[in-house]
Formats: C-alpha cells, sequence, structure tokens
C-alpha cells in the first residue's frame, strides 16, 4: 500500500444501496436501522462501554496521555499536548485474517 | 479510566434487541441489515477500501512496518516482528466531541 489515492470509498449510502436490494428489506427500515446502530455505537462509546461484535472486532474509549510536542522551527518551546480520549478498534478474528492477505 | 473491568460490554444481540423495539422492525430483518452491514464492511476493508461514515468516523488498512523487538530475558536475540496490515479507525466529528467529554 504506497498511497490513499488508490484507496476506493465505501460510504453509508452505497452500503444501505446494497443492503436493501440483496435482503429486499425496503431502504428507508435499512436506513434506520444502521444509523441506529451507528447511533447507539456512538452512545455507547461516549459513555464508556466497550462494543464487541464477533468477527468484526472491539471498540473501546482508550485515553491518550498528555505529552511534549516540539515546533521544529522553534525547537525550544516545547508544546504540552494534553490528554485526550481516543477510539481503539482491534479487529476480531475473521477481520484480521482477511486483511492480512489484503497487499496493494 | 482506571481499569477495563469497569467497562460493560455492548453486544450486537443487545443492540439488535434495542433497535428492533425503538423501530418497530421485527428483530430479524434488524440482525439480517446489521449483519450485512458489518460483512461488508469487512469485505470493503479485504479489498484494501476506505469506510466513511459521516459522523460516526473512517476505517482504512494501514501497513505497520516490520520492526525489532526483544525478549527481556534473552536481550541480545533480537526478534523480526514482520509488517503487518492493522485497521485504523479515526473517529468522525460527533464522536470525537462525545468521547471527549467522557471522564471515567
Amino acid at each position: 500500500m504506497t498511497s490513499s489515492s488508490k484507496k476506493n470509498t465505501m460510504t453509508k449510502k452505497k452500503l444501505i444501496h446494497s443492503i436493501s436490494q440483496e435482503k429486499s428489506i425496503h431502504p428507508n427500515d435499512v436506513r434506520h436501522v444502521i444509523q441506529a446502530f451507528l447511533d447507539k455505537m456512538t452512545n455507547c462509546l461516549s459513555d464508556g462501554d466497550r462494543l464487541e461484535f464477533r468477527d468484526f472486532g472491539v471498540f473501546e474509549v482508550v485515553e491518550r496521555k498528555q505529552k511534549i510536542g516540539r515546533n521544529p522551527k522553534k525547537a525550544d518551546v516545547p508544546i504540552v499536548i494534553p490528554k485526550r480520549n481516543a477510539v481503539k478498534f482491534t479487529p476480531g478474528k475473521k477481520m484480521r485474517k482477511l486483511i492480512e492477505s489484503f497487499d496493494d
């Protein structure tokens, strides 16, 4: 993998369309379910809960510690990068296997 | 956040149940849509595509370079950790805002 410009981007809209056709479920129902799913995931994470989906992976909120950065042009002036919360995603078994074989 | 033991774990099953009740859509339909959604995400990533969901975030496959590790008990024997693909998740604007305010 050398450049992100080669990558295609899959969006919610395209996934909704494809699931609706495949499962013969009205696109509006598919959209409502998927939007509720993503919203609930966001809410769980913001409450500090882990999300665990077998085969797919685990999401959790982790704290990144405060660190000292430097501006290369002003090397003598340290910049404090405050601690912050980040979302860590760990792929599940099936996902890991599949992405391992991918080589751009 | 001090320990992961404090965290609750949200599973697919619980999310399906809650979406089904909220949207009055049969749990089997909700399950099919969500499983198809997760499977399609996995397939896209294993093809090297990015996944971009507004507000939620972006998934992409990135390459972690080969690195040299050490076994602390055998410090003189380097261990080659081969390059591998990993999934990188970058939270979207809304998700970032919400998790920032979380403090355990």
